[in-house]
């Protein structure tokens, strides 16, 4: 799963170093092009608003949203205008689709409309992939189902090299929901591929089958999976599981599975991660969230440069710009 | 209804060519404004992105919509800030409407806004007109009640143009529901005046009292109406007229007004329109819909091109264009 | 209250005559610093479209609003767009915050996105100030619960300046529900800081206790109010006072505190003004705010110039404009 090349990403055309037109999930992606990604969002990182860069201007933009998010739908929004950008959000959970509107009808229509990139959130597993299939420009997913939300990988990624310096040979425990999560299931493909070692630890009713065909460690057991950790990235526990059925209750739940100051003593010197929104005194509590060795809202400020590089990146065929065309 | 003018558009002087300060409907216009707007809309359909176009620039476009449509909307979004407008979306479903403000209150708040243009969609027909009445600015009617929709009538006019060379002495057959339909209107008013023959077709429950009067021929039978037929164009059968009140079931209108494949084979070489959202296996089939005579995502792509049309030709006085001022 | 800098603005270094961060409310402004900002709203009066000021661009603004508000927001929006920033709108109501995520964590999220400046508005008192102490941006208070409302007391104060020539002076009655208004909280701060003579009339159970300590006269009796008043402020009843508990009907309500052609007759020179939106035949009737004395559309306007300005000059320092740096 770990790329052999070696060649400087400056020295490779750019259609070459990075072929894809979509950006669907990390699978898929070789290690040089998952680096190429964060190399990219660097330069955007500390980019200073004035004079504004304006690489996308005359492009539309459209984020369509089949599934609620705040919090990602603002930071692909941020992205795009700040490369000036169209921008325009199609608030899918109140349109057409509920006039029963198929949604390849509604990919067909965004695409006839001359959208230059389409970033797509969806409730489903795949309908992604099937949008992708049917329309004429890049489609960023923005997360599908419990399949993939590559973007939040790569801004994981991005905060954990920016902080440690390297990816590969760290070992990063994540913790939680692994069943339903495709940020966990994202960031496990980009983390082994750039080589580190991944611990994953969740009750046992909220573990993946044969978690370990994807080159994890799984624990039950919090406390034996911390040890020794560089990173400890911790999942959001969506309210609806805390009722009973998978998780006796939140109280009991942040006992065996929380990241409370008694366990962070454990691994004082670990990068605390969490992909937000907290719930806190569940999963993790105030004073870790806020602590010294917190990075969740550096997180939050690597999604929009990683979200400014992945639209740069994937209109820079259609731009034209020399080695993409 | 026929106009005579045969000047050529472009010898006109322009505030002389297209006189109207709103767009409120397509009744009132003559041929030869209709044609201009069409003609005008050509130059946005292939329009290169880069360098945009920014013609609108400084501009605020409102969007107001007091009747939620997610294509238009995003349509009319999409066309503004390709120009380069402000444009900004008022959400009337979730507004001050609702604490019991007045329709006009909320145009003379928009109006001091002081928007340079307001696009307004709502449910009573008549509605759009009483707005237009008290702002200082060109208002474009994106739908009112059972009255009109302009622009998708000039998006149609507009797609069987390019598609077939004219529209002149064509024979356009509307099938649907044509009582409670303003594209329907539109459509009506529009293609007669571009002298074209126009057939309607709708069970009696769902035909308008005296449609002769509009120039058109009335038909249940669609076998019948179809003969000879160069456009066929589909109307949406709104989910709550299926219930029994106006249409005994989805498979019985289906059925008797549904564009089967079997009934398209009387006409191969008609072009297949529908305004969108589609109700697959009800008015239309799919094999249909996604045929190669379909022009129905071609339609959405002519509707960017035309409100791009509208948005800038109805600025221009405004603007200081030489000609308009 | 009253300030002694007579200084002429233009004289002195920005960072000096306007030295705040936020702009959290009319308290604690001096009254060169209110007047500071109506100069500098003047501008943006009658500021012509062509060629636009982008002087925010490259910037991002964010409207974070989790109290619905069309008018407020619409009004932020196009300030913001005029003056060439990105602006984002959150709608907080759908947002994380429906997740159980608390207040801190989304103003975190919004200052690592590097928000330029943030407009909240939010249901609770104090909720913007906990924001401001969160961030690095300048945040602009666009309501919060009972508090404040400073950009209507500043566009009020406008409106009256422009109308009547000053402030200082003039007899301001404001009518309605002090208890529950933040607007008649801020205008009595800018009025009476500009050293107007501020009359407050409401019923019993709608005037907060002591309000003489904020240097205004109170009234239970609107008739003898309005002796000798250059301006009356209508205040909205909100819908959900009227059933009662507060008022015995709005029937009621309109005899004994609504602005009647009757009432008007008596002070037939005095601005009226509303902040919007209106019941009419409630609190004011139509031929009242309709009428030739009536500022009401005026206010509208004002505001967007207000905001204009507050935006502008709470981004100096950051946009290191010379004098402000």
């Amino acid at each position: 799963m770990i790329g052999s090349d070696h060649r400087p990403a400056s020295m490779i055309q750019g259609g070459a170093v990075f072929p894809h037109r979509h950006l669907l999930g990390i699978e898929g992606l070789q290690p040089h092009e998952i680096r190429f990604l964060l190399d990219e969002a660097e330069r955007w990182v500390d980019a200073p608003a004035s004079p504004p860069d304006r690489r996308l201007a005359g492009l539309t933009q459209i984020n369509a949203f089949f599934e609620n998010s705040t919090r990602t739908l603002l930071s692909f929004e941020i992205a795009g205008k700040r490369l000036g950008a169209d921008v325009v959000n199609m608030h899918a959970a109140q349109s057409s689709v509920k006039k029963g509107e198929t949604l390849i009808d509604t990919a067909q229509t965004l695409n006839a409309m001359r959208a230059d990139v389409l970033v797509i959130r969806h409730g489903s597993s795949g309908a992604v992939q099937l949008i992708a299939d049917k329309v004429d420009c890049p489609v960023l997913n923005a997360g599908d189902g419990r399949h993939e939300h590559p973007t939040q990988a790569l801004l994981d990624a991005l905060t954990i090299r920016r902080r440690l310096g390297s990816i590969a040979h760290k070992r990063v425990v994540i913790c939680g929901d692994l069943l339903h999560s495709r940020v966990a299931r994202s960031n496990i493909l980009a983390l082994t591929a750039l080589a580190a070692e991944v611990r994953v630890c969740a009750p046992s009713t909220l573990m993946p089958a044969q978690v370990e065909r994807m080159y994890v460690q799984p624990f039950t057991d919090f406390d034996a999976a911390l040890e020794g950790a560089d990173v400890v990235m911790m999942l959001r526990l969506q309210t609806e599981r805390m009722d009973g059925a998978y998780v006796p209750s939140p109280r009991e739940y942040r006992l065996r599975y929380g990241l409370t100051p008694e366990r962070l003593a454990r691994v004082p010197d670990a990068l605390i991660m969490h992909p937000g929104p907290m719930n806190r005194g569940v999963e993790i509590d105030s004073s870790v969230a806020d602590g010294p060795r917190s990075a969740i809202t550096e997180q939050v400020a690597m999604g929009v440069a990683v979200r400014m590089a992945c639209l740069d990146v994937l209109t820079r065929r259609a731009r034209g710009v020399e080695g993409w065309a």
